[in-house]
């Protein structure tokens, strides 16, 4: 009987684990049996934008964290596949930061096209996972949604890509029980418009922080005051945008500051970040970490070193996004399949203490950059994804931060070249502050404009 | 080795469940060892306010959907113990429709003398029960938050009274995925002071439809409107609010009904209920129910037909609440203890049926309480619960159906005699609709006014 491999999540980390097996079967292989759990109707992850907020209509958490206007908040050149370009999708070169539906469509061309879509099982959460140590397979409980009915099958090897900026942590600060506002965390921040003339206070200082901000005053807040516990972002903010250190209280509609400064606000946005959460696996199988560059415990940042029939991928926070999971799902793959043998207990542990003692020192988010790159390569060089030239992308993010020092409102009025095909990307034909429709249809309208 | 019962929820139900266990301990009876499972920090259910939304601190879904300011929505002496009366835990008799934190402290006071605290593990979710056919015993399996620790035990008897008023059944209408302004389910909703000044709109026609348009009022939304799919509450409204069909789609900020009426709001409640689920139960032992008086496949309400090692408290549509809970808690632990036999399982569908077959010809709610009132009396004629005269029961909450229909701003201002003492109960000090204040000093005051 042929394995059997179970994947949990059709997000860019899953459908990169379908690509994966599927371009090993393309090239004449053997592949094992794949199930891919997806509890969303559709695929894509977090690209695939829901106004829902809290509970789904199923009555499961909602996966969604992105929001309308959502633009990607890094060049597009730092995140391209190695296998399949934006100008191959697109028929022609685009701008540089593409708003959420054009990526959405851009990685799910490539898997229509691998003809995968009938290995996902949609509407279907995992609900339990369970190793048994005498028959050495899993047992995957999932809940078919579709038609109810809650069901378990067995597999050799488990892949977890269920994603880590979907459960919210949200800290609590004194008086928020009767705050006569509103409180939300960016998860569940879906319309700038409902900000609008209002004043809202911001938490966090992270990408979140930043671009529920930036999307707030673009559409009309009439102010933004961002609250931070280590340190300010630092960037040229506009006149009504201000940052104070960290929130104490809220006595009423008052926001209290750590320097004493008080000011009245309609809404808390807390841009607090994600907790890493599997509430589906038994306790040998569960990642816990905080996010950050090098959770412990994943051999090469991907196989569960406990039981290496479990994968995780993803699980890292992020400069490097899809092209970093398709390296970790070739890893994946080719270790379930035999290609790639493990050293021992000893050996990767050791490994990974290497890494994560690399991962210790750096200071800032470009050497995080340069470490997530070496990475991503370290992976690449073991499998036969086609791999890129990881330097050339490292300093497209240098010059990505640059442009962001400059000015953060217009940053995304730039373009870069991709690394793949060597082709200017043309510049958008509006710049982000002005451009208020997210569609891609707006965004991929030629209104001839010349590159850079 | 003494059998083991797991309750899952500290709610009401499950408080019900341990109150009931320890009142045959007291009375010297050999009882099963307990272990009851609540996820939330503290016991009470929803009557444990949070101010949370979505998810709550560790990731799991908020439970909680009550809001500040609620006040009971029917007569206390509806609802009232037999085993500890209001009077008896307050010291005095106290007005008849109490805000949440009264209510709240009345349902634990009488947990806490009994001493069960220690039978419940709090932070702690179930995450999945399973049944051995081989072994005859159920595995549950927790997630102790506190440690984040994931574990399984084994038990004889499961009863589930985790609730089913904390999963909100979220309909989408044309337009949602682009509305301008904000979407909430009730169980969302948290301070009408959120909405002052505001144009809001509702969705749906009945409890929470009512109580959160009317809350709204109180606290100066500018304007309500409520959207009925079946047929409109009917009472007499202010006249900011207005009663309008069905909504058929949102453009921008204007809702459209069925009448071809338009309106712009600025923030739409979706008073459309709640959905039964357990995502923590295999497909085995899972009641599968819309909201009603009479759910199928439970003996009595209560004991799973198809296994009835396992028990559910507190499933129904709700007129009778705490004191039905009781009279359900009671049975379930006579036949979990072998004191009360079941019949054979034809013999128990065909009680069911008959008692399904009434309950489908229910036309209004007076003739549910009449109903639900005879079932509760079924109840408690088979256990030694204390009981009470449930005639006199839903003659007082006709009192209160007819003190609705006569203005549903002022229904809270009247006073009923406690069943169980006798005793008259106080106006109380302050008419509702002038009332801001819900904390239960505030309620608990005595400001000289007569009884009614
Ligand atoms: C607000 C926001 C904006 C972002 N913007 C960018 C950007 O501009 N550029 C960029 O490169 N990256 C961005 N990211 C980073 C993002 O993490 C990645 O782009 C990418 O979505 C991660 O892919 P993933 O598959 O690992 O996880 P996800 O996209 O989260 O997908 C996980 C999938 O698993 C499914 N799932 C979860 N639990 C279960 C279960 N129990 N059973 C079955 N299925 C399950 C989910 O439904 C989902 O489809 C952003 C992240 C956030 C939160
Ligand atoms: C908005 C609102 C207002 C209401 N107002 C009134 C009123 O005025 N008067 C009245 O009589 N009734 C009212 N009710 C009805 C209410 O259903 C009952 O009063 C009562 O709370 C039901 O008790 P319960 O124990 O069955 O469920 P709940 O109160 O919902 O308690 C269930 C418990 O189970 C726990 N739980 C759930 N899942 C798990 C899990 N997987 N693992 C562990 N624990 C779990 C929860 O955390 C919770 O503590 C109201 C309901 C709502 C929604
Ligand atoms: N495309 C886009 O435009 C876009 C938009 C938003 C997000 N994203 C992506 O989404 C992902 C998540 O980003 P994120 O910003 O949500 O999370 P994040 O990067 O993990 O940052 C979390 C932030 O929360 C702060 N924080 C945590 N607990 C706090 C507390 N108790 N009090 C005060 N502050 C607290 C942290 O402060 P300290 O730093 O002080 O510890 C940090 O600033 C990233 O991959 C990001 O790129 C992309
Ligand atoms: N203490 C308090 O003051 C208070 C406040 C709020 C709630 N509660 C309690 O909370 C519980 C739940 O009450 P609830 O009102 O939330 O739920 P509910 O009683 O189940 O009512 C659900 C409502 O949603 C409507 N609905 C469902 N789907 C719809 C759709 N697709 N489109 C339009 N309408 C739709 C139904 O309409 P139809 O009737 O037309 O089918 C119904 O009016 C009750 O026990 C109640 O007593 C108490």
């Amino acid at each position: 009987m042929k394995s059997r491999v179970a994947v949990i999540g059709a997000g860019p980390s899953g459908m990169a684990q379908l690509r994966a097996f599927k371009s090993a079967a393309d090239k004449g292989a053997d592949i094992p049996d794949i199930v891919c759990f997806e509890k969303q109707s559709d695929w894509g992850g977090l690209w695939n934008y829901t106004w829902r907020t809290g509970l789904d209509e199923h009555g499961d958490p909602v996966h969604g964290s992105m929001y309308r206007y959502l633009w990607s908040n890094g060049p597009k050149e730092c995140l391209e596949f190695a296998d399949y370009t934006f100008e191959e999708h697109f028929g022609r070169p685009i701008g540089s930061y593409p708003p959420r539906a054009v990526l959405w469509d851009y990685i799910k061309g490539r898997v229509e096209k691998s003809n995968v879509r009938q290995w996902v099982r949609f509407n279907s959460p995992v609900r339990m996972v369970t190793f048994s140590d005498a028959t050495k397979k899993f047992t995957v409980t999932a809940h078919d949604r579709s038609n109810d009915v809650t069901y378990s099958e067995e597999f050799d090897n488990v892949v977890v890509a269920s994603g880590h900026f979907s459960v919210p942590n949200v800290p609590y600060f004194e008086g928020f029980s009767s705050f006569n506002g509103r409180i939300l965390h960016s998860h569940d921040f879906r319309d700038a418009m409902e900000f609008r003339d209002k004043d809202i206070l911001i938490i966090g200082r992270s990408y979140s922080a930043e671009d529920i901000g930036s999307q707030c005053y673009k559409y009309g807040a009439r102010s933004i005051t961002s609250s931070y516990r280590s340190k300010p972002m630092g960037f040229k903010w506009p006149d009504n945008w201000q940052e104070v250190p960290l929130l104490q209280k809220v006595v009423g509609k008052t926001a209290h500051f750590k320097d004493g400064s008080t000011r009245d606000v309609d809404a808390i946005i807390l841009c607090t970040g994600y907790l890493h959460s599997f509430p589906f696996l038994t306790e040998d199988l569960k990642l816990k970490t905080a996010n950050r560059m090098w959770p412990d415990g994943l051999f090469e940042g991907v196989v569960w070193e406990k039981n290496p029939q479990l994968s995780y991928i993803g699980m890292q926070d992020q400069f490097y996004t899809f092209n970093m999971f398709d390296a970790q799902a070739w890893f994946a793959r080719d270790v379930i399949m035999g290609r790639l043998k493990l050293p021992s207990a000893e050996a990767m542990a050791e490994h990974g203490a290497k890494w994560r003692a690399r991962e210790e020192t750096l200071e800032d988010a470009e050497q995080m950059i340069w470490f997530q790159g070496d990475y991503t390569r370290e992976l690449m060089e073991q499998t036969d994804y086609p791999g890129f030239d990881v330097e050339a992308v490292n300093q497209t993010f240098m010059e990505w931060e640059h442009h962001k020092a400059q000015d953060i409102m217009s940053f995304r009025d730039h373009a870069y070249r991709s690394l793949m095909t060597g082709t200017m990307a043309p510049l958008h034909h509006t710049p982000w502050l002005q451009a208020m429709d997210d569609s891609m249809e707006s965004y991929l309208e030629v209104k001839g404009v010349a590159a850079e």
